[in-house]
């Protein structure tokens, strides 16, 4: 790691990254300004809906949502294959249009090229930008202000290899200001500053997002999931909550909370992927395209966040997204690529790896060990369903009551208490990317840590494992006290953080608990290994003085079932962390523990941390994992109940202007069944509410002589009308031909698949051919919850 | 590799494999017979539709399927849920029934663990016998008879490494016959066993292929795809098809014809996953479960075919799979870890190593390089595109004329004409899997390749590459000279090879046509940066004498081309040959060359091999690949069309058994609609053939009084009937209630794509309440023909 920094001067890799920089700045800027010009905000601007009726004239508006709203994925994807058939058809014409057919052929791979670049970058700026706050903390560098503690001391050829750390250039504040390095006073300067510059980074970080940008706080993975099923939340991924999440995060790092930067990259990573799509019109102006984009987006922010192109591809596909067809799995492990590439020539650990905590173990593992490794497995999901509860509880208290009135002071008080108790323990001072690296390597002769204080190693035999002296000494003891001490504190501190008003992960504190559980686990059958070599379960493996122990792996393991227990991964998961090993070997183990903290987890709840959040925030989310399980029928879900007003519906042929607008004015649904007549209640189509007003207003605007008492057709041809009526509104091209139906006596398990494979927004309900009642998506989420017992009213977003 | 085999004596491995062996074939031949008594052959046995009316008795039959009949996969879909709904519903009355829910839940793990445990196993055997039989074409171990060549003088100690190829014990068949190991005599005798043996394993092959399960020819991949997308074809993954199969294929592999056993390796893991879910009613008894179990196994076939259980689990995905939860994909992953490390634990090739041709490169490679590797893409696109229009129009040629009665014939044909071209030439005279494992491999210090006979070398330094002198010997052009011979022997012969009737996978001659392409240009940019080392394109990076360039990467970068410009494969591709390297480094090139391969072979026509031949033998698949893109409505495909007779429907509640016969006779439909009356032609339900007659059958033989002017009705309460009149049957349980509809107005784009998500086998058509029509899957596939302008009867299973 040294010599690579010392090889490539520092500079290089500063002036790549502050070019790279520089173009992803322009780009975003570029792509937002396209994005205001096109009416800005989250959903595409005004958008003709050839696909209704091509002969009648397009009215702008009609096809858009609205904030909160549920998208239509079907008419989407028929829009954009409408939008290519023209595109294609017109190609031949010229060359412009050629070249046109070509941009738009190529958009795609060019969005999530600059998505990818945008993402890489934006990463390892965050990671040289934390590390250097994170070490402002305890001291700064003489010689250069911009240098952390690390490439401060590799400058200066006065320390040694085992005094790495200690170095004339880097003055701590005590040095600095007290002009003394040891004893209590500096002690206490140091405790003092550390405190301070905590506090400071926490202030701003919260205050910054809570007065420009308030959706940066979280993770923002359960928003991220809801927006890929099919939720518009504008602004989410836009151009502020980009760059005020970029700053905070920073910030939020370095303040020493007990949370991570990779939930948020994921975050970061969708907000480029959405502002470069609105370069491209194919992606601007078609939310389920757009979607594409961002499922993409979300693999290259986990690439980058663990090195791990095909993990952050396979997270993509298994966690956040919703519609993930071919194409996108192809696009989004290409945006992965180029993402993590841009991270590697910015280096910013100086070690040519993407993530701080690359291993590899050179010892195999034994068939007896599956045993402790399980153990870690059921540690891992206790953890993950403890956590869980404890958060939400903790989250629901914030929301309901006055408490979560004031972020700034819970940001600050949370902040101080870790800060303060976190100070006097090294393992929970340090960075805690560097505690997992720490805990995840193995004990070589060049280990200086506390960890590998073995006695061979006191001997002065540098020749470990073969030194044959695994015994532990005082020092491993001291940090095993140590390393308890943390996790108690990891494990309370996580629960009060996860949720507060800053960028906060959740991977790296999950990962540290059980990195920390894992190691302590490791080095416990270690000893016993060592001491009772002749047991039956060590003799055949275990030789007196043989390595057969790798503690590292256990850490590694328990971080895999801990952040399994809290996530609910699978697949991506341990294929995450074994491009963090790179060795096939290790995957059993692992396969192993992230399977048992999923039972033992789902025994206790089957919801992930990302899905519990989701029905805190109350957000429309159709779960694809959830299984229905029940055996209602859609009669018994779709409205009206039996109970309720008729459902509203309009008649092809036979209303008035007024009558229109009292039906739209007097109801609050979406969306009208058109049927033939109030007799008969053969349905035809289904108008949208937003799409009526829109067309009404603007036949007010060009057609002259309609009023109110104007007849409102849906049919192809006008109705035969009195000769004195005044002119007729014709609504034909807003009437969508082709709702979807079921009987009333279809299973809701038939309704929930075809709403969750369709991404339908509702569906309506027949009987022998008549029209009974409608269901959308927000009663499938009611009744389920119904169905749960829980309070139905208590999940709709508000 | 030859201490690995040392260390570890052979019989350790012999036992194992022989002891998964049986224990693999006491298995399935427990699930075969299992399946036998069960009602064998493919589809479930008798299942009792409790979804349709659960007040009602079941029918015996009703909910199975016909052969070659697609399955409903909502049906299917519900039926299982029913069956857990009961389950779960009882598993508190008692111990056995709990103990019955456990074994049904982990069902699913066992099936899966069990069909990678045989495939492993399987694949162990497959590698090892067709090794040996292999060099039984050159000669026998005197020693030991059961050695293959490179174990036989292994234990040799009179050998030295250079000439390990050579010692006492191994005899070729002219020094065992004639006495001589030189000269022209001995020549000839070698060259006239190795076809004389050619032959015989060929003819073997085709004998058993032809006598007992003609489903084991091909690769079987085609089929597989098939099959998952939810077609019935009995007897395809049945135990005689395993068997034979996996017989064949080894002798197939040995008769020296170009073919590879990738391809049927994933049909063998298949029939296993088939057999393996005979032992489970939850996988048994339900078409759409059994699917989960196959799409696992298709990933433990590739996993075990390449070594690389990720991207097995890709290829299930991407290529073969049609219906892919989340939780398949977490059994695939097992599925296909459990299998590899039971071919590892096997070790059949002696390296520790799942695949021989597992390679690991040392030097970087350089931005120009890009060039070269995306004209290998454009190579292996145009291989692709050439290979499969030329391999399509030859099997045509065999399906439509008589040449085609003669199967036993043409392979003898092409399996002499092959090894007798073969046999001169060391490169097609070897066996594919070492030709591409010599191709890849990179050349050190230790091989005595003569691809590797570079004047460094040549003068006795041992130090290449440090030994600067890269230049070509004489024996580099030569072997230019016989790899491009190859190259062209190797097309010619895959095109006539691929649809044989023997068991033929493409994998393998693909990647060997890649790799010999590759590495012919890998070493002639070699040369070029050797004698051009001052060109401005070699000058940076490229100093003398060092190693600049690597062939084998090239090679590889070829393999993967052409794989991917034969199947179309992207990110499986990509992972499986990452697997293979294990660098990540390596992924742009190989990325670079796959998405030109594709986007050249798109280019002249969007299928893939498999697809062409899914589309030659006119298999009912809906690919989920390809976009609809034409803007037809559902009332222009739906029939009847405008000239046909009208509908065969059903009349809810005034037809007699008579009338209901005479329908069914007249027409050959597998279903029917069920109006309310003739007038109103509203919708009630929809009512499957199959069912009615096994419903007709069954009243008959336990209702009395059930006549020919028996009333029929399908309501809930019988019709109002003269008194006279014979007793009614009431048809109920079998209706339908709940069949999908779409309006008339609906484009096709999205009826094709609820045919795709949902698994529909046919939808019925309806104009504001009225029916109107019917589109099954076959009008789907019938229509896109018509599109394509191709004759849409040829495309139809016959």
């Amino acid at each position: 790691m040294r010599s690579a920094w010392r090889n490539t001067s520092s500079f290089t890799h500063f002036s790549v990254c502050v070019c790279v920089c520089v173009c992803v700045c322009v780009c975003v800027c570029l792509g937002s300004n396209y994005a205001m010009s096109n009416g800005g905000g989250g959903a595409g601007a005004s958008i003709s809906t050839h696909l209704l009726d091509l002969l009648e004239e397009p009215i702008p508006g009609v096809g858009t949502y609205d904030d909160f709203h549920t998208i239509d994925w079907v008419r989407e994807k028929c829009k954009d294959r409408e939008r290519h058939r023209k595109i294609n058809s017109k190609k031949k014409e010229s060359a412009w249009e050629f070249t046109k057919s070509l941009y738009d052929a190529w958009s795609g791979w060019l969005v999530v090229t600059l998505t990818g670049l945008a993402s890489g970058a934006l990463a390892g700026v965050i990671d040289i930008v934390a590390d250097w706050l994170n070490d402002l903390k305890e001291g700064v560098c003489l010689s250069a202000m911009w240098f952390n503690h690390e490439q401060c001391c590799w400058d200066s050829n006065e320390t040694t290899f085992a005094e790495r750390d200690k170095c004339p250039q880097w003055k701590t504040w005590a040095e600095l200001i007290l002009g003394q390095a040891e004893g209590p006073g500096s002690y206490i300067m140091n405790y003092f500053m550390f405190t301070f510059w905590a506090l400071s980074f926490a202030f701003l970080a919260v205050s910054l997002v809570k007065v420009f940008a308030p959706y940066a706080c979280g993770s923002g993975i359960p928003e991220i999931k809801t927006i890929l099923s099919g939720f518009i939340i504008r602004g989410y991924l836009g151009k502020w909550t980009l760059m005020i999440k970029t700053i905070t995060l920073v910030l939020a790092v370095a303040s020493g909370l007990s949370l991570g930067k990779e939930g948020p990259l994921v975050h970061v990573a969708c907000c480029c992927g959405n502002i470069f799509s609105y370069l491209f019109p194919k992606y601007s102006k078609n939310e389920a395209k757009k979607r594409e984009v961002l499922s993409a987006a979300s693999a290259a922010g986990v690439s980058v966040a663990f090195g791990a192109p095909i993990g952050g591809v396979l997270f993509s596909l298994e966690e956040v997204s919703y519609y993930f067809p071919l194409k996108t799995l192809w696009r989004s492990f290409f945006a992965a690529l180029v993402a993590a590439f841009v991270l590697r020539s910015i280096n910013p650990f100086g070690n040519s790896r993407l993530v701080l905590f690359y291993v590899e173990y050179h010892t195999p593992w034994y068939l007896f060990e599956l045993f402790p490794f399980i153990l870690l497995g059921v540690f891992g999901g206790l953890w993950g369903a403890f956590f869980i509860r404890a958060n939400i509880a903790w989250c629901r208290r914030r929301k309901s009551t006055r408490f979560g009135k004031y972020p700034v002071l819970e940001v600050i008080t949370v902040a101080a208490i870790t800060a303060i108790v976190a100070f006097p323990n090294p393992y929970t001072r340090q960075n805690t990317s560097e505690l997992i690296k720490e805990l995840f390597t193995d004990c070589g002769p060049l280990e200086s840590s506390q960890l590998c204080q073995y006695r061979s190693q006191m001997n002065g035999s540098q020749a470990y494992p073969a030194g044959s002296d695994a015994a532990a000494a005082p020092g491993v003891y001291s940090a095993m006290w140590q390393l308890s001490l943390a996790l108690v504190f990891k494990i309370i501190m996580t629960i009060f953080t996860f949720g507060l008003k800053v960028p906060s992960g959740l991977f790296i504190p999950s990962m540290a608990i059980g990195a920390i559980a894992g190691r302590i686990v490791g080095i416990a059958v270690e000893q016993l290994a060592y001491y009772h070599h002749d047991w039956f379960l060590f003799r055949e493996w275990c030789e007196v003085g043989a390595d057969c122990i790798t503690p590292g792996l256990y850490a590694m393991v328990g971080a895999a079932a801990c952040l399994g227990g809290v996530t609910r991964m699978t697949v991506s998961l341990v294929v995450i962390v074994f491009e963090l090993t790179g060795g096939l070997e290790y995957i059993v183990p692992l396969m192993a523990a992230v399977m048992t903290s999923k039972w033992v987890g789902d025994a206790f709840g089957r919801e992930g941390i990302y899905e519990a959040h989701i029905r805190l925030n109350g957000y429309p989310f159709l779960d694809a994992k959830e299984e229905f399980t029940h055996t209602t029928l859609a009669r018994e879900v779709m409205r009206p109940r039996r109970n309720d007003p008729p459902l509203a519906v309009l008649t092809q042929d036979d209303m008035t202007l007024a009558e229109l607008q009292n039906i739209i004015s007097q109801t609050s649904c979406n969306g009208f069944p058109v049927i033939v007549s109030k007799e008969s209640q053969r349905l035809v189509g289904f108008a949208l509410r937003r799409d009526i007003t829109i067309a009404i207003e603007n036949a007010r605007r060009k057609q002259e002589g309609i009023m109110l008492n104007s007849w409102v057709y849906f049919t192809q041809h006008a109705p035969t009308l009195p000769a004195d009526s005044p002119r007729p509104l014709k609504l034909r091209s807003i009437l969508d031909m082709s709702p979807f139906t079921v009987t009333d006596h279809t299973p809701m398990e038939i309704v929930v698949d075809i709403f969750r494979k369709l991404g339908l927004r509702q569906c309506l309900v027949t009987h022998n051919g008549r029209l009974l009642g409608i269901i959308t998506k927000k009663d499938i989420l009611r009744h389920m919850a119904q169905m749960a017992n829980q309070d139905p009213e208590s999940i709709m977003f508000n």
